[in-house]
Formats: C-alpha cells, structure tokens, sequence
C-alpha cells in the first residue's frame, strides 16, 4: 500500500570534512534546518540513521541527543542502522511510525563524521558491515574487493570496460560541480579518472566513495504538503558473497525496487528522476538494471549513449551521488531525499525539467539492505 | 492508545559468559526458540535491539544476519540502538510496525556480547551512551558515579541508607537463584553485600549489575494470542546529569509510565508483576516510585517491608534482574518481556499466583529513554 505521509522539511550540512566541527554539532544543524523548512512544527518523534558513531566518536543515543538539544521534550526517539542504508532505514521507520497512528509529524536525521580517522581504522569499522563469522570477512575481503569483482564479472559477460565505470564516475562529478553542499566540486576529465590510482582491481580511486563527514534531515507528517512519499520498501538480502546466486545481480534491489512500484502502482518508466547508491561506480551500474531502468547487462550502453546523465532520459544521481557529492554513511539515504526533494520542488542543482515522481535507493552491505522510497509532486 | 498486537512466542539463552559461542550464535539461538514457541509462523519483518556489537565485536547488520541465516527471505529487518533500553525500543518499533499495518508478524530480538572484553574496554564502550560534546563525560562521568550520586542523595533526603539499597540487591539474587537462565544462582547475605567491594560510594559489587553475554527473542503478532501488549510507550529525557531538575528524579522513567498507564486505561495499582530496569540497586529504589508504585522517597520504606519480594504486594524483578539475572544490555529489554510472559502463563521463575498484569520498564543512560510495555492475559 501507499503511504500517508509527506514531506515538509528538509536540511543538509555541506558535506566533506568538518574538522572543527563534532557529530552533534553536524546532526543538530541539518535537524534545525529541516524543522525551520517545515515551518517549526510540534515533533512527535526522532529517528536517527548513523553507522559507525559508536565504533568512532564513542557516541550514541543521538535520538536522545537530538530530542534534548532541540528541546523537542518528551518525545520517543531511536537510532536506526542498516549499515550503508541506515539514513533510508530510519526514513523507513519515521514512516511505519506515522502509519501506525501513533504520531503525527516525525523529524528524520542522518549523520556520519569519518574524516577524524585513519583510512585503516574506516575500514575496519565499515567491514563491520560483513557476517564476522563468515569466512569471507576473515579472508580479507572488503567492500572494495566485493565491488571489484563484479566490475571484472561484468566486464567478462558483457561488452563494457573500465571506460564505462568512469563514464558514470564523470558524470557524478559533472553533476556535484553545480551542487553547491557536494564533497568535491574540481573538474576532471574520463582521462584522469582512468588513469587514477588503483583502489582494487579495476577499481580506481574515482570509482570509489569517499570518506565523508556529514548531516541531512527531514520531517515527515500525516499532513498533506506538496510532496507525498508514494511508496517506502524496504528488503533484507544475502549477508554473504558466497550467498549470491549470481554475481552480476544484487537482489535485494530488486525485490525493493519492485515492492515499491507495486506500492505506488508506477512502474520503471514513470520515475523522472533517481539517487542511487553509488558506493562505487560498478553499483550504480547494477542497480540502473535492477531497478528496471535498463534491460539486464546492458547499463554500460545507456552509460555511453548519456541516458542517465542531468539532461538524459533517466537522469541519476543529479546530486553528484556518493562518488562526489560524497557518502557521510548514516545521512546518505537521507540526503538523497534532500536532492529529489529540492527536483520535486524545481530548485535542485541540475535541475530535471518538470520532475513529478522521484526514487531514491539507499544500499546496506555487499546487499544485506535495500531501501527505496518513492515520492510524488502532487 | 492500546496497540493491536499480541505476544505469540518467547526466547533466551542462559544469560552469563559465553565463551564459546560468538554474538550471531547468540542472537540465532534465542531468535530460533521464539518462532519454535510461537508455531513457526511467516515472519514479516525483524528488529533487532544492540547497543556495542559495532565497536565491541566490529558486527553490524545484525538485522540482515538474522533474516539470511533463518532463511526469513526478503523481509525488512533494523537494529535499533537506545543505549541499555535497545531491546525495549525494538519491541516499541515492531509495535508500529504491526499497528501501521504494513507487517502482521515480527520478530524481535536483543542481543550483547560483553565478557570478551576487559573491564575498561566495556566501561569505555558504555559511556557512549553520555553526551560525548558534554563536559561530564570529559570529566569522567561514568554510569556507576552518576547512580552513585543520587544515592547519596536519596540517603541524605531520606531515612534510607546503604541496607536498603542492599536489600534490593539481595532480593534480586535470591529472585535469580529459581531462575535457570540467570547469570548468578549463588546464594548471598545482606552482610556480604554490605560488605563487598567498593565501586563508586556507596555501591558496592552487589548494587552494580555484571557484564554479561545473552540474547532474547520474541515473536509479536495482529494475530491475538493469550497475551496482549496492551500499552507501549518510549520517551526521550535528559541526556545530561547538569539538566536535571531534582536529583531524585529521572523524569523519563515516569512519564514513560503515565503514557503507558494512559494508553492502558490503567494505573499502577493494576499491575500485578514488574520487571524494572536495576542496572543499579538505586535505580530500582528510584524506579518504584517514578513508576507510582509507592510514594516518592518511600520506595526504602516499602523495600524494608518486603513489599517488592516475589510473595510481596508488589512483585518487582521475579526474574533476578539486571543486578542478578544479568544485563547483556540490548537483550535486556527483551528478556524482561520473556520474564513477563512466563508470568503470565503460569510458568515462571518465581511464579507470582494469578498473575494477569504485568509492566516492564527499560531505562537507557542516565534517563536519555524509558519505554514501557504493559501486557495482559486475555
């Protein structure tokens, strides 16, 4: 079924690196601006996306914080984590929580602050992601290594090349240069790209999302406004590579994708404008097939005929996406909101001409989680 | 309002160190038995309550795992972090989730895995549960020192002094020595209480609960089943020792109860069983009063008189407690659930006679949350 919830508010920190700034401090700011957007309204509950803060600024009750600081009073609050997809998850949740009835206006927060820490030690919080009792994690693998050998497994079965994976990372590049809160806005070229340090075969360093710091927020309410969030799904899948029937699929984007079209009664065509989850090049290649916006195995040919850029027939990641407008974990799924919100109301950098119905698809894991929610101008 | 969701199945594992078997092991177990219990039905979607698996056993996604490895399918599942009250909020979100009609049947589960870590490893890891941007914590704040001042507090305000507080504590381990599943069945005294070694004045070892390794597990369901949850409640309350009003007071435990008696159509003198959050013996001392069991600062009056014992007017921790039973923090608010139900069914630890009522309050912090759930045998 459909939703009856709708969004009224929205916020967003720059993201990048906040040096000076904390995690609350990032969290509280995006909070406020969603409330001031929606016009300071009564909030009747908190529900907070974030990954890695208590494995690396030793904080959590951020529901808790957020009601406190913003002195909401009594209101109950919760953080939510789905790994990458935790910041859709709480989205998720502040939804279900209108639903039931139970409240009436819900504040949405995300937020992640990584760029305090070592690369090494990121990595090892983030493979917390992974099944520690699989033996895959034990044997080394990482989220690198996992997307790695898709790209070579795609590159094998289909006629697409490492070109193609930069063809995506240049244009969310192209796409985060007009976006003002976006992590990197420099220039770049398909040469440079190409020829960029090596992350793990093929990947190179523009194929991978950076480590970012960062908050976005929302409100939610059971009343009306001019943006209804048509459907919200979320599916668990494979915790493990070893799981997958099929390298080149990840089901769990899928079955979201296709639960939510089923909720909104729209299918792949009617959507005008899309954030994906971009962790790396090679997912955002996937997910354009497995949302039904491409046929199977054949992503790489709409990439090369500019399909998916700003101003083509599907336009993805018009914010830069996690590539380059950066992945602060925990706001991601919320900030892709933020993006189709700021579409939906005809303000957005790169905007889409006339944008009516929007998806966002927010990953957790190798495909533990999948997240999309699906909004509509009305 | 009351919600329209009942208790269909209950699990746990034996509560205490569990060396051999990881977190995930743990979490299945415990999960396994409550759909066993509850008939094996389709499960719909799964919330798992975990407060330090990220930065103690580098293991997220908690939800995922439990979905993939009980072949639950493409179900939505989230872990959901409130510090130590996790597991009550996961209950409090499979509620809404079930009342906003999206889901008929949801597993919930609460997890830790404490005792492979040292001490100060734990205590470290816990105090992510204080405002690290606070100057409390940078002072050295620290769980046992916040409970320790309000009992100094509570002695100086009333006739009550460290017996009383070792009073509960002694209950809670003699409630302990029926129950299997318990962390502690070694008989104690009052006199070994008072005596034992110091950790913050004036909590002794006795009044300060253990670390423990645990996992719970409930199945809930719009299906009606003997046991209804007739209320739940989650607020949000001061993260801050410095913004509280009255000392003696943690306003989140009662109002989570005035919400919890309202949507019930109840008070407290309707309730016949209680399991409430003692991570501290004080906290218990407190939590009876807030809770509006027995007058404010009379709680040590009404634990001198036994009123709180297992045969007493007003059975509190029939299970033994966090003091006594153990605290495996995000399973706690879960265990407490499974405690009631056997209650309810007849078949408890500690069994209190006709017990039809029953409330479990799970504290988070120093008061950042409380959530309350009434149930009822229909």
């Amino acid at each position: 079924m459909t939703t009856n919830t709708y969004i009224h508010g929205i916020g967003m920190t720059k993201f990048g690196t906040h040096e000076d700034r904390t995690l609350k401090d990032l969290l509280l700011d995006a909070s406020r601006q969603a409330l001031e957007d929606a016009g300071r309204p009564k909030v009747d509950a908190v529900f907070v996306g974030n990954f890695l803060a208590g494995s690396m600024s030793n904080q959590e009750i951020l529901g808790a914080i957020v009601a406190n600081d913003l002195g909401l009073g009594f209101v109950p609050t919760a953080k939510v984590e789905g790994a990458c997809a935790s910041g859709g998850i709480a989205l998720r949740q502040a939804v279900l929580a209108v639903m039931s009835g139970e409240h009436d206006t819900v504040l949405v927060a995300g937020v992640e602050k990584m760029k305090h820490a070592k690369t090494a030690e990121v990595t090892q919080a983030i493979n917390a992601a992974m099944d520690t009792d699989s033996s895959e994690k034990s044997a080394g693998l990482t989220f690198p290594g996992f997307f790695g050998v898709l790209a070579n497994r795609y590159f094998h079965e289909t006629g697409a090349s490492k070109k193609h994976l930069a063809m995506v990372a240049l244009k969310n590049r192209e796409n985060a240069m007009n976006n003002p809160l976006a992590q990197f806005s420099k220039a770049t070229s398909l040469e440079e790209i190409m020829n960029a340090r090596m992350i793990t075969e093929p990947l190179g360093l523009f194929d991978c999302s950076p480590m970012t710091d960062g908050a976005a927020a929302l409100v939610i309410s059971r009343k009306p406004s001019g943006i209804h969030i048509k459907a919200s799904s979320l599916v668990s899948g494979p915790t493990q590579m070893q799981d997958a029937s099929d390298l080149l699929s990840i089901p769990a984007i899928g079955e979201s994708g296709r639960r939510a079209y089923e909720k909104a009664g729209l299918g792949p065509e009617d959507i005008d404008v899309v954030e994906i989850h971009d962790c790396f090049s090679m997912t955002e290649m996937i997910a354009i097939e497995e949302l039904g916006f491409f046929p199977r195995l054949e992503g790489w040919k709409a990439v090369e005929k500019g399909l998916t850029k700003a101003n083509g027939e599907k336009p993805v990641n018009t914010s830069g996406g996690l590539l380059s407008r950066g992945h602060p974990i925990g706001a991601t799924g919320v900030a892709q909101i933020y993006q189709l919100v700021r579409q939906l109301r005809g303000d957005a950098a790169n905007q889409v001409e006339g944008a009516r119905i929007a998806l966002a698809q927010n990953l957790g894991g190798t495909g533990s989680y999948s997240a999309v929610h699906i909004l509509e101008r009305v």
